[in-house]
């Protein structure tokens, strides 16, 4: 089968190698029919944090289940499903309390080779979502939020509720990527009445705006705290959603919170721990929560019925989409900023 | 009048200084009844903070209101009140989200000299809590426990809602000083099914048992980390607790976190924030919330009505009494640990 292979920072190539196979009685097999590229991915494709050479890539797709394992009860060979890049087991402490992205039941490096033809996918029962009908019942727009449900769209939702946002709160979201729009989107549905989008990119303002930002602010750093105070009459702002990760967006994350405030962070962190002053946000109330998001909590509670009744359609991220053969492109595009998410087609 | 003054670290004395006066149309004049010694007045009286030497002390106390400036509508001469260590003003935006301690309408150093005959309260219409009745309606452990909310009872309360306790979970409290003892209390009321307390004082154990606490923990550090990780079948605590600020203490409480715990702290941060790994909670999705405590919004709230009703008795951390002129000695007795709190009668 063909797969997307990290062969260097900067080259993606499709390779052909063995299909995957059940490994454990818990295990499906899934033929994949859209996977994407993550701004995650980003970090090890410019060559900034390291990965395996040779390693299969993505972490997010739908597809039709082919095969499962004995001991598989609910997923069935022919179910339409999401598979997120987590895949708690469901019945763990970290599950059952909605943090399935901490479930300690996986496999090192989990499910891996999400852009490919065929993918395994770990604890079926626990991780897969099930979408109704078939993808012929779907159109191509609704497909591509429904392929946002496997990261981009729990992972903003998790920035929202991490900064515990309610109804009425003034939101700041850090990143306009598709997580940071995301984090828009996952704000509104909470019911954050006015939403400040930190960004400086035209296409992503617009987008912004169509998932209920009522403010964009471009500057950075201080000048964004200036800015964001300013739009906050001084108190700062409710809810601070950190979709980025980086130095500047974190320490400015911090700076624009309001006394109480909390900060739900879902950029993974690449900042060092040290400088981040976390006593002077105890003397201000100010929380810091997140992590890698619930996204099979989230799918299953919320988002897969908000993308099934037409409410969120977080698809829109996706603004360029590509096929398997063009792998390299889809990372391209969007480390050059021409893509906000790039979709790649592959069943 | 008689005030409590900080000579030089272990040394307290009884002085005879001018009676403060009205300065803003927003304060009240209050001859206090009852104060009390904090755990957090320790670290300078045992020099490992700096105070001013000379200055007044104390910061929990309840009295008559003597006299009220020119804008104040609500507190009237006579009123019986509790005076919290917090002072908001009630109309900004910190202390409408119920976070009076960081409300920035407040003047350097705030309410100072508790621990004195009569004392000036700021922003006594925001601040002061009004107690029905008078004093001699209630007998001397209610008083007690109507002084406890002056900052004690209040403090645990926001360790456990910062921790953000659930009915049914597992809490870990840190801390055997009447703070931690309260958070216990806070655990019980906010539903905790289990309540671990961190203790090795057969008398704190003892209130903590008393208060709510289901099993007690003498060991700390890595040996405490393995007795909660036992007791919580491996998984780590739903909610974690930290009435202490210390280094050993901190660090162990970030360990025995459930992954998608919060840990709630109230104890005034005495660790480098360096060694505190927030990058390594991220992937735990351990958040981290807390701060000085919202005592006038949850006296007001919840808890003047639980202590009225009998639900709570907070007042049981008051092991010694002592009148002013002993000040002396209550801030020894606590040094030495021979009270968990100490009582100052002074009206």
């Amino acid at each position: 089968m063909k797969a997307a292979v990290f062969v260097e920072p900067g080259v993606m190539e499709v390779h052909d190698v063995p299909e995957p196979a059940i490994e454990k009685p818990t295990d499906a097999i899934v033929r994949v029919l859209d996977a994407c590229v993550c701004g995650s991915d980003l970090w090890w494709f410019r060559g900034i944090s390291q990965r395996q050479h040779g390693s299969l890539a993505g972490h997010e797709a739908i597809g039709i289940v082919e095969k499962v394992g004995a001991d598989v009860r609910e997923i069935k060979p022919g179910d339409f499903v999401i598979v997120p890049f987590t895949h708690g087991c469901g019945h763990c402490a970290a599950c059952k309390a909605g943090f399935d992205a901490d479930c300690p039941n996986v496999e090192p490096g989990g499910n891996a080779g999400y852009q490919a033809e065929v993918m395994r996918a770990i604890n079926a029962d626990g991780a897969l979502i099930r979408i109704p009908g078939t993808p012929d019942d779907y159109s191509a727009d609704m497909r591509a939020s429904l392929l946002a449900l496997s990261d981009v769209m729990a992972t903003g939702y998790h920035a929202a509720v991490s900064a515990e946002v309610k109804p009425g709160d003034t939101a700041v979201v850090f990143g306009d990527g598709a997580v940071g729009l995301c984090g828009v989107l996952g704000a509104r549905m909470l019911g954050a009445e006015r939403i400040i989008a930190m960004s400086r990119h035209a296409d992503r303002q617009a987008v912004a705006r169509e998932f209920g930002a009522t403010d964009v602010v471009p500057e950075r750093g201080d000048e964004a705290v200036e800015r964001v105070m300013e739009l906050t009459g001084g108190d700062g702002a409710d809810a601070v959603l950190e979709c980025v990760g980086s130095e500047q967006s974190t320490l400015t994350a911090l700076a624009v919170a309001r006394a109480g405030a909390t900060i739900g962070r879902v950029g993974v962190p690449h900042i060092d721990a040290a400088k981040l002053d976390v006593n002077s946000l105890f003397w201000r109330n100010v929380g810091l929560k997140g992590g890698p998001a619930s996204v099979i909590t989230y799918d299953r509670n919320v988002l897969l019925d908000a993308v099934l009744d037409g409410r969120i359609e977080p698809g829109k991220v996706f603004t360029a989409a590509f096929d398997l053969d063009h792998v390299q492109d889809a990372y391209q595009a969007m480390d050059e900023r021409r893509a906000i998410k790039s979709l790649i087609h592959i069943g």
